[in-house]
């Protein structure tokens, strides 16, 4: 339950909040990341290298955060990223987080290891996306993809950042291998009702983005890019965007911060796709330098979890409503009414001594 | 009553001992700021990355900190910076603020948000400027500037970062909404003598800026400006001066500090404007390094209400006493006579490691 | 022996089982560097600078470590540094270790220092080099080169950086200057069996190096490479390889970090030698880091004085084995199959605040 | 007494044992600067973030720390600053410390604010300099130069840096203001015996520097030369050395850290004049560093008076030795032979993470 009387300003509220409730495995497992989890914390750091130079007298007093996303509406730049194992984090576990997401009027990626089947849930409303590891048995992918579409997914989301898997030494020193007993990833139930693991295909290369490309009329992101050499592969294989995202520095440490790197994906992109990234989003005005360095929106993971451990469906509506509360202020402080107002000059690179 | 005893030769002296005076949740509201109060750090840190480089055997024994400011004489280049319910902070509040100023030969930015009124704060005697929030009631606007007018303010600084009003997580934490009993914002009075609260208003914009030009022959500074393409507007609406200022980091957190931002402002104003900066003033340097940077001259804050707080009126007259001295000193050590001796090569940036 | 029940998941976990087992006067000549061990330090921290930038969708299923180095095959780009005095580690020293080197398939530097004879070293197979401190008596340095040829050792590591003897403040304070009764440096035996001190030659020169190429037709490499000038002199000088190294910061403190010397050094050679490099590796992103940047491959020194210690040859192995998986892990998350595919693109420079 | 069973290692060890021996509060007058002592702090840390590039191969067995200054042989590139009031240090005074000096064959620059008289000092033989601050009393000044001549002194060292007196806080907090009885500035006795207090002369100038160069024909240096334009005016003048120096930290707080002011004053020089250097050499790589980038010597003070309080003579004498063997050593292991030999590319700035 969520307890009301808990003070929760913001996010770090949140995540005390969900700390105390978790079991201390399971809170590592959301928290870490590969290695030494330097690109964890370097998420979070890069956005406190880059300074806001605000507009004024811009007449603020009307502002919109909803944008137009491959064809759906979102009530703001900030979406749900693709996370794991939500039943870890409360018995309701995807279905409450599609619940608070659908009443935020926002997209929930729904990941390919959730807890929940992806018919439960989209059963309940909202703009879903599914998020997919392609699997090397052509035709499992291809049954998963035609499950996603029928539970009416509005998206592939396609994670290009996990050959292998990575070494999180968090999970390796608690020894957490298997989910607890009652809970499976309920999207890799084959045909005879038979569970398969998920594969992380080292085999995976642009042939099968062009396969699934054929496969579907869904839009399709690549998950995890982060070169602008393959951001313009990207475009040149007709994907409809891109997502750039380290995977929450989970997969290999030491990768480069994706606020860092957006900008240069921006810039190959040059326009023709979206552009989002994931990573260390913790208030609105990191969602406002994001967007002003050139994301189209922005997607926030562990945050969820916080809030779904701390307080189920309501706990990740209040994440999704301070991040908005939050960024609406900060659009309104910088001079600007809706998220395409943000341009690069709002924002600066100062070092800190 | 100001403890003789203490021993108090820097701010830092002053601000603990306004620590141990008040009570802590006004304290923090004077001390806090927006979000993770980065920019309130911020502002302070950017001094300690600016080096300064002395020019010798320049024959500095007769100095003259004197400066002339929108044709008010000031014995020095460091004014008041407004600040909101100088009353918490001592009884006699504003008036005991504007007393040490007027000793001091410097000018007092009287707040809008003051717990005395503009009558009785100017009625000492000095030079006073009036800040003023414009509220979307041009009637009201107009009368308060009128009002600011009859008490013999010589200016107007126009607050214009503040179109939505700043979230001070110290504040909501405590619980810190309303004044204690007995003090008000004595000018927010309307002519029937109710008390009204003070709007952020979001519509504000350069219109009203143009609005209140012609509404008043008294010089009219804008507070706030951060980005150099506002700087140029500033000049196009014919403003009468620009105030490099993030609000002390209380409306938007992250947002640049105001040394980085200074030089750009300085850069776009070229000399047509004076350029005033507040945020971070602790020492004698600071203020040399914001005149040499092409500021005109600086306001401090914070330092002022923890003068008043250690000390009332002689407490804040020890502020100043400090600041003056301090900055003295820095001008024969830096082979200055007079504030306009400064120039940008006497400072260097220099990476800390 | 080797606590298999210890969790041991990365090197630092290997260091904590080997200070536990060490004299803490021997763990300090293991840990210690020159002076305030600043260059010790910048080893490692050089890492923490360099952020990897991946390449996605690039089928890295079939990976392949082996390199081939001066016409030895490698089964994968991460040597074994000389370094001294092994049984101070562990009872079977050199001989434990060249066992672990030989297992893994990866080349063995052997030091002059060692305490087993480079005979018993190379016994019991696998490829070793021959690690030279070249004397000024150059009879016993012509006596010594032909030991190791005999000895079956496949090239000449000479030491250039050590001209005198860096001073290492922790060995002073401990009085560590002797080994321990029963452990000498088996190399320094001369023909009659008496044992030498090994000199730091401060005469030495590029004509000493012209000597040892004409003394023999093993192939050559200089250790201690740092400036690019000394760069072009090796090749002008026909050596068969440089490697970059500051003696792991232990002869003269405050040296640039060999991440940090690395790009201009493989800018000067320009294809013509392998350049190698060692310092500071910790992780497989490490290794990815410095071959992207130009090495061909690189070395580790404590690490394998950690494993030893934890666990005889079987603890060296194990640093061997996770350098390995972690270097093909980082390899194929970075979108890599083998060395060769590693280029300077891959890797970003951002300042950490 | 000079406690040799100490463990002195390095110039901190010898700190510490002068801390231990010191007052508190005469070891806060030593230590501390002006302000927050952020200079004190820069210079030292300055040396942290430049990193030696080392030469390699050239036989350095035969090496000569001796330059020549001003016609004055040194036995190394290391002076002794001027500092004031030995005898707070050690009973002897600056007459321990010139005895050092005399010993070591290197220069002692004598402060005016000695504690023991320039006769005694100079009379137990070695080179001496003579600080001067130029007081306005011209008669007076004069007789201190011909005092100085006379009493064997070869150079003038003209403070440049103190038109007022520095704000050191550690000192106010204290009381600290007048010497303990029994100590005075001896030379600041008149013709008639009668003590006279040390002026700061704020009109110091251009002319006096003239008037001085036509007074004595010993060679005049300018100490606290930190603006390339004040180094050029210095040649035009007619003096024979600059000394870049910001007073130890102690005049004006956030100057310039003198190594990052070092560059400049050497470009500006163009070889006309030997230029020196003080402020934080605690190694032999500092020494190395500051002749790397231009200096021709560097000139050391606190470690001096923390060798005297340490152990008198003896102390004074063991932190030369120990500078002495470490650029020494630190030269050796650079690849040099001479001071001569050091140039700009055995140095590399590299941010620190």
């Amino acid at each position: 339950m969520f307890a009301l009387d808990e003070v929760r300003l913001n996010l770090a509220d949140v995540a005390a909040g969900a700390r105390r409730r978790l079991d201390p495995v399971h809170w590592d497992f959301f928290a870490g990341g590969a290695g030494e989890e330097r690109t964890v914390r370097a998420n979070e750091e890069a956005f406190t290298r880059r300074w806001v130079v605000p507009r004024i007298l811009r007449a603020v007093g009307e502002r919109d955060l909803r944008i137009s996303l491959l064809g759906s509406p979102v009530s703001m730049p900030v979406l749900i990223a693709p996370t794991a194992f939500h039943r870890l984090a409360h018995p309701e576990g995807e279905v409450a987080t599609a619940r608070a997401a659908a009443g935020a009027g926002t997209i929930m990626v729904i990941s390919m290891a959730a807890t929940r089947s992806v018919e439960e849930i989209t059963a309940g409303g909202g703009v879903h996306w599914f998020q997919l590891y392609p699997q090397s048995d052509l035709g499992f992918t291809s049954s998963l993809v035609r499950r996603a579409e029928a539970a009416g997914c509005r998206a592939l989301v396609v994670t290009v950042d996990s050959p292998v898997f990575g070494r999180r030494e968090r999970d390796l020193r608690h020894g957490f291998v298997d989910l607890p007993p009652g809970l499976v990833c309920e999207n890799m139930r084959d045909a005879s009702g038979q569970l398969r693991d998920i594969e992380m295909d080292a085999g995976l290369d642009w042939r099968r983005i062009s396969w699934l490309r054929g496969l579907t009329t869904l839009p399709i992101l690549l998950k995890g890019v982060l070169h602008p050499a393959d951001a313009r592969l990207a475009v040149e294989h007709g994907v409809d965007g891109v997502l750039v995202s380290n995977h929450g520095g989970r997969q290999l440490d030491q990768v480069i911060a994706t606020l860092d790197a957006l900008p240069a994906i921006v810039e190959a992109v040059g326009g023709r796709l979206p552009v989002l990234v994931d990573g260390g989003i913790r208030r609105g005005t990191d969602v406002l330098v994001a967007l002003a360095l050139g994301a189209t929106a922005v997607l926030v993971g562990r945050p969820v979890l916080w809030g779904l451990a701390a307080g189920g469906a309501a706990g990740v509506r209040h994440v999704l409503d301070l991040l908005r509360a939050d960024l609406d202020r900060a659009l309104a402080l910088a001079g600007a009414t809706r998220p395409g107002d943000l341009s690069a000059d709002l924002v600066a690179t100062v070092a800190r001594a």
